[in-house]
């Protein structure tokens, strides 16, 4: 089901101004397949498709996307169905971005990616009739709120594959042709394509060893003009300041450079963007994040220090995330 | 109008069951773009480019490919409209396959390619519904001729951009969306898309500095089952003659193998076809081949050697073609 | 060791013309020994290189290669060391191309190669100090004898394993730093070095799917001017008398063109050649080509009709091999 | 005379453990010969090749290279023979990295490299015997005096021309064999190829856009247990202190990361490097980095603010230079 969706991303390319990301993308994704094929039929990956496989086919006859993400049919599940559903559902786990409102059943995921959204929607041009790229998409819970938004074609890029099954299978049940798209790759491997009206990037600036060429290579895909969406986790602190932690980070590895929101702003200046500013700053609750039913493992509670939340577990300022909008001239 | 005419192409086998052809053909013709657009604005071919151009667009309302290539349209092109046309196409010679009927324009080509057809057709599996490959496909005369056959998709091959021009503007003349696609490449630039129902090398064999390899390359587009139609240039003899030219072959240059039917029977066995056949032998005639308006330089009379007309000027056997059908496995 | 010997080479090519060699070459071999080192230990050609280091390391005193390959020492190896190492000699069978007389050890291969050297040495340019490529080298016999006659460096270029490592058990028990090296490649993966001042070519050209390209591989090895070597199978008849097995030919699969010598003449004429001459045409005789204690398979009288020893089995007429010479202009 | 030199490093590499280089090496410096072949001889470029050409070949009698560098030769120039060598050598202009005293002829270089030397020097493991790479050299001044502290062999690296034709021009009046050698690549061009006993970068990591990639790099081109001499600039300030300036800094562009000594300690921590400590810490001053004959630019005294020397022209704190030593584990 993969290569279908792969497919439709093609037919929708081929239509667009985007044709010229033939030139590489069915090479990539095609060698990506491969590479997946080769893998064990005893890997977990194995039993993520086949979950998706036995996800029920449903008519979906209201699908809410812009205040919430809320998929309905006339036909229920039975009460059997849907019980097979959910454990299809939880093979998939841990769901982190969400949540969503399917045929009666409610992913609650580790983060209320919807307060998010809530925070950022308000601040960003009308995604109405725009090509939009989400780097690092996770479920893809965005692409469907952006969709909810207007946008003509949203694809997400994140090279996490159980996240893609987790696309794939709410896409799956929505059973309705929407231009939403899940590409397995990183954004390096993107040639710059200039093509994008808006660009997302949330949660993953952090994560880069090399942040600068984050935003150069985010810059490399928008149109002129285009609009870029920056979250990520910042500190106090003028515009040298910059946390580098030795290790770890709440408890997250690969993590490399925690800026202050000055330091951002200057450096969004030298990679040569324009009316840059810091739309939202927020310092994340345990309403927004925390341990479900559908993510068992550890969650910000556990991060935290138990004595002093204001820290994280290793001593460095609990997490305050803050929302950048930046042109490309 | 090239680009445009590669992204129908893009459209078609993207819901197809070649989509797999995406991994390597947009990265190709793009390269090939940029090579042509490389080239200097003085070359011939900007002036191709431009006459297509310069061609009106007719609403076709008659098309006739069966019996033969006739185009025509209720509403007639005015006189001057025609000269302007005529003056246009000829900027495209020399024409070599044809000939073409189209608007009340008649491209009176070198070779009378609709003999060919008529002593091919009959022979070969009924083309109703099939996918065609037509390796060295000229002008695209026969693609053409093989949609009145009921192929679902012809797509010509051919490095010569002078006869993609003249596919080119014929598609334009034709105004309609019909799926014949036309590929400015060699067959050995093609990856074994094992996808074809039939495939015809036509006038190709004997240009071959090797010719096992051409009909392995052949071999490699078929689907399994697939049928083979081979047309090339043969001698008299047993299993073990084989002409090659030390220079010109009725002077055309870059000639290699011309074997005895026998010869190539074998070759095609060899080479892993089965259920071989020899369907028709013709002696290439003044009428088939000749001098006119659309092809004013050198043509079979001026090939042969005036006082004996069985020999070239080069004295070697005149022309003598044979139609060969065989089936992968 | 095999990265030894390609050291060697790097040695002598960074200190020689041919320097330019080495845009691809360690890449190539490189990644030849990784496939290598990737196989299985328990295939055969971990044996191989096993015997070749259990050999004994002998200090040569006479190294004779004009007259014959025949190496000696004046401190001789007890039994026990000449039966060991006739053992491990042995792991290596089967040997074709030989005899090599090494340290009172006779190997004695299927082929008397001396016979095919006495034949051709004479007609060629004297090889005293030129560069040498012998593509399709097996064993590596021709090599010393190459050397022999006074050749600056000899190069053997042949993809079978086993005769790399029969290559290397000699050139081990040699135990000299003389100037003969074995790349463990195609002719068709080398880059067009035009460096070579002679390349031979012998018994190959039948084995080749595109006899004409493997006469233009050659010439790419050459430097203007340079002396082409070509002994190959041909059949009687005049040039345009091309003989292609079916299937074997003398029980060799793999086979191609046979052509008359009138047909090679004109192919390498066509190919560029000049100064064209056939300075040798041999039947093969049972004393040339015949099992041994060194070879024990099937050798020239089992490929031969019983009843009628000028047909192969098959049926076609008996090996009959001419040596050209030709050169680049 | 540069593939000569290029030449002579192949041979110095197939005689050592870093032989593995040759599968990349030679390519990518064939390449970049035929780009530098392809630009117009109207450029300066061609100017600096003649000028080394024109420098005269004189006997050195004395190399001393450990306390300075000083070459000398019993025969002298004449007086015209030195005007002519000083007019050539000028070509080369602008001079950073020196000075050079040789055959009495003074490149006065706008740095006193030699006191950066000096104060690193005593603090590294002594390179007898070391195989030494030294990132960013320059006109390649240090790797001279790397080779008087009894280095095996130094390769210098550094992407900029100019800097490749001032080494070519002392090396050629040097006029000895000696081990060192220069690659005119980026350190992102080369292979992880764990092969240093040492390696130097010295005033780069302020000009890369991805510093921890840079130091990541640094330690692939180690042997395990190696030794990083790294030497930036710094600013002051605790480990979360990181000046990023938004254009240029004491007039240089392209400068990017300039982080606190206690920053850069726990970056080369982050990355893997042990044992990591600061030996020097330097402010640049008016004698070290100036104007000379040699360099007619604008240098340090230009940089600064006229009326606070401790600032640069921007504004930012004066250049301040720290040497760490860490060590791959």
């Amino acid at each position: 089901m993969v290569d279908e969706a792969f497919k439709e991303l093609y037919q929708e390319l081929t239509n667009s101004h985007l044709i010229h990301w033939l030139d590489t993308l069915p090479k990539q994704l095609s060698d990506w397949s491969k590479d997946c094929a080769a893998s064990h039929p005893s890997t977990p990956k194995h039993r993520w498709y086949k979950s998706i496989t036995h996800l029920p086919v449903i008519q979906s006859e209201l699908i809410e996307l812009k205040d919430k993400f809320k998929v309905q049919s006339t036909e229920k599940l039975t009460i059997g169905e849907k019980q097979g559903a959910i454990h299809q559902l939880k093979q998939l786990m841990p769901w982190r971005k969400g949540p969503f409102d399917i045929h009666d059943i409610f992913i609650d995921t580790e983060w209320r990616s919807d307060f998010k959204w809530d925070r950022v929607k308000n601040h960003i041009t009308s995604l109405e009739g725009r090509w939009v790229l989400d780097v690092g998409c996770g479920s893809g819970y965005h692409l469907w709120r952006m969709l909810g938004e207007g946008a003509k074609a949203v694809i997400g890029i994140d090279p996490t594959e159980l996240f893609l099954c987790q696309f794939l299978a709410i896409k799956k049940l929505i059973n309705q042709k929407l231009p939403a798209y899940y590409v397995p790759l990183g954004i390096e491997n993107l040639p710059a394509l200039e093509g994008f009206d808006t660009v997302f990037s949330m949660g993953v600036l952090y994560h880069r060893r090399s942040p600068l060429d984050h935003l150069l290579d985010l810059k490399n895909q928008l149109k002129p003009g285009g609009e870029l969406v920056l979250e990520t986790l910042v500190i106090e602190g003028d515009e040298s300041q910059v946390l580098v932690p030795v290790d770890r980070y709440a408890m997250m590895s690969n993590v490399y450079f925690f800026p202050s929101i000055k330091a951002i702003t200057l450096w969004l200046s030298k990679m040569g963007y324009v009316n840059i500013r810091v739309v939202d700053v927020n310092k994340t609750s345990f309403e927004e994040q925390r341990k479900t039913e559908w993510m068992q493992n550890e969650s910000l509670s556990d991060f935290l220090d138990n004595q002093n939340p204001s820290l994280t577990k290793e001593g460095y300022p609990a997490p305050l995330r803050a929302v950048f909008i930046a042109n490309k001239p």
